[in-house]
């Protein structure tokens, strides 16, 4: 069983000094609404992914603030927090409503506020997704993390931190041609290797930016469609969600991501498709190494190979399987509560024939979404041919 | 179309200063899954309501920590937060999960921790389902909030704080006998009007305390009861969640609760039911006055005469609508991101008939849990008679 998307959003991605919360959300929120033809009035049910605005922002119960600023008072609404993977669990989560007959119309999204915080509060508050006891309190923060993974796969494969840049330079450059990105410029190996080292093997050219952004899908169910003619183009086809250890410590090999994995093999099944069968990806490229692990969970590629896919151009717009069109978190920006939701902005784009890295002949997408190091994972599955 | 109840368990309220928060989170999911003859490895899909563990206690990511913890990482796993409704969130949509066809047994809860970090920074961390920019930083908290719409109330129509001190009678009188309550002990309309004042109306004796604690509930779907030869008692029956202004100077009327009222109405209609069906109430009662609006919203009585459920003995054990039958927030306790849960919980045992204050021929149930002033409110129903 499948549910419509009938529209989508985001706003630029960047510093957003002059607008809240709740601002940027409605922003998205209702040019999503907008793209489908429909009015907050509309709306059965909302989820709202956000991960640290409470805790940099004085702000919780985001859902219903939301649903409110929206002027949706009528819906629903839930705030829905797996870390940065937030807004693809409300995406499962508004799917999930319609498919159980409690929701026609599900506004599904997330938004974050990273910048006025600033990069200390804001680290700060991101180690909340890793493990308070094992990790935070020793000092463990995202970028150090995500260096144990990446020294851990460079040991083990014949990979190099010149392969990692690789990423990174893929990504940048189709940042250049995303009016939304936050850093719409190129960069090359030698720039990300002679860019100041945060968490060796990692430099600052391996990690995503701070970011201040929402995005916003409306989800609608088959019969709406047609009791209201309304035509879309992408249905929400299969998703998978998946967990594995909360602390690194936990793990057998910090070079793979289970939960990643599971989440994948779960959505291949939901949606009745194989790794070979998707045309076009975005995927949880927090850091450079974020990339090579995911696209080999995700079936790609065998494990240690993954990394072919930038230096290779497998996952350039025009390879086998392009993966970050957007320009990724590394170049498109991060706004942690929202990201999940914009990889389905940019795929429902890519399916619809209107994204500026347009992939030929794409009918199946997919968006994989990481909380923390990977303790969360959730993969979505669309596909073109709406109703 | 139902959900089967097939265990269900909470763990004592009150504190519990040598017990993590995972550690409250696991105690309940066992007890609750052994309730269903089930192991962790059976979970599908984990919901957590949790409210203010990041702010108090530095960790977020908390459906991922439940899941990992409990041994149950094959699960997808994620954090529902509707403020102090955010249990009863998870409850719901669990049970969507299953409707969807996504999972066959879900495994719904909610923990919060408050005793260690005080009251104060307890107080902060919950105006965090406020308004922030209309009333956190006018420092308005949440006896303040409640204290404008009991003043309101009194106002309105022909009640007083004697009145509303006999909903802490009740509710203190049903703890006594309630193994798992926080307050086990009887309270008197003199003992609450001499109590100090918090925020005229509201003594402390109109409040309810904080609290450690933890519930869980275990749902599966019908095939699942069909296929593995379980036997349940209750079902999930039908569900209603709503929204209204965070902020109550968008209200028109405080002495009203909309977002209940909507959530109710669609609650009784996804149920096939009306009010007068109702045999057993948990409601939310942070303050007395919650209770009075509460009982209101969902049908019980007329608009101002809502107090008359505790004045007069309607709301009683043996009352025509028993209502807080476990002492309620007032005298169970209030840990925020467990109470719809735990609300649940209670109800489930009424249905199952062995709850220590059994209402006779109790068949259905139903629990109302409000997420900050009446921002959120979800009510879910429950009905005797399994598969």
């Amino acid at each position: 069983m499948t549910v419509q998307i009938a529209g989508v959003a985001s706003t630029e991605f960047g510093e957003h000094p002059d607008s809240s919360t709740r601002e940027l959300f409605t922003d998205a929120a209702l040019e999503a609404l907008a793209d489908a033809s429909l009015t907050p009035g509309d709306v059965d049910e909302l989820y709202a992914g956000n991960f640290i605005g409470d805790l940099i922002d004085d702000q919780a119960h985001v859902g219903a603030m939301a649903a409110d600023y929206l002027g949706a008072r009528q819906a629903a609404s839930m705030r829905t927090e797996s870390a940065c993977a937030s807004a693809s669990s409300a995406a499962r989560s508004g799917a999930q409503a319609i498919m159980a007959g409690d929701a026609d119309v599900a506004l599904v999204g997330g938004v974050e506020r990273m910048y006025a915080a600033g990069i200390q509060e804001v680290t700060d508050a991101l180690a909340n997704a890793a493990d308070n006891e094992y990790e935070n309190k020793a000092g463990l923060t995202f970028p150090g993390i995500y260096a144990l993974m990446a020294q851990v796969y460079l040991d083990e494969f014949d990979v190099s931190q010149e392969d990692l840049a690789e990423v990174a330079v893929k990504n940048y450059e189709n940042g250049v041609t995303n009016p939304l990105a936050q850093r719409q410029e190129e960069t090359s190996v030698e720039r990300v290797l002679d860019s100041p080292p945060v968490a060796t093997p990692l430099n600052l050219g391996d990690c995503c930016p701070i970011t201040d952004g929402a995005s916003a899908a409306v989800l609608v169910s088959n019969s709406f469609t047609e009791e209201h003619g309304i035509e879309t183009e992408v249905s929400f086809e299969g998703s998978g969600q998946s967990t594995d250890s909360l602390a690194l410590q936990d793990r057998p090999d910090l070079a793979r991501t289970r939960a990643a994995e599971r989440a994948a093999d779960q959505a291949y099944d939901s949606a009745g498709i194989a790794p070979e069968d998707v045309d076009v990806v975005e995927l949880h490229d927090c850091f450079t190494i974020a990339e090579v692990l995911a696209v080999e969970s995700l079936g790609f590629f065998e494990r240690g190979e993954g990394v072919r896919g930038a230096v290779e151009g497998e996952t350039a717009v025009n390879g086998r399987i392009p993966v970050n069109t957007s320009g990724g978190l590394l170049a498109k920006g991060h706004p942690v509560g929202a990201t999940g939701v914009a990889q389905l902005v940019e795929i429902t784009k890519q399916l619809e024939g209107r994204h500026p890295n347009q992939v030929d002949d794409s009918t199946i997408g997919l968006t994989h979404t990481v909380g923390g190091s990977g303790a969360s994972c959730v993969v979505n599955v669309l596909r073109a041919g709406g109703e």
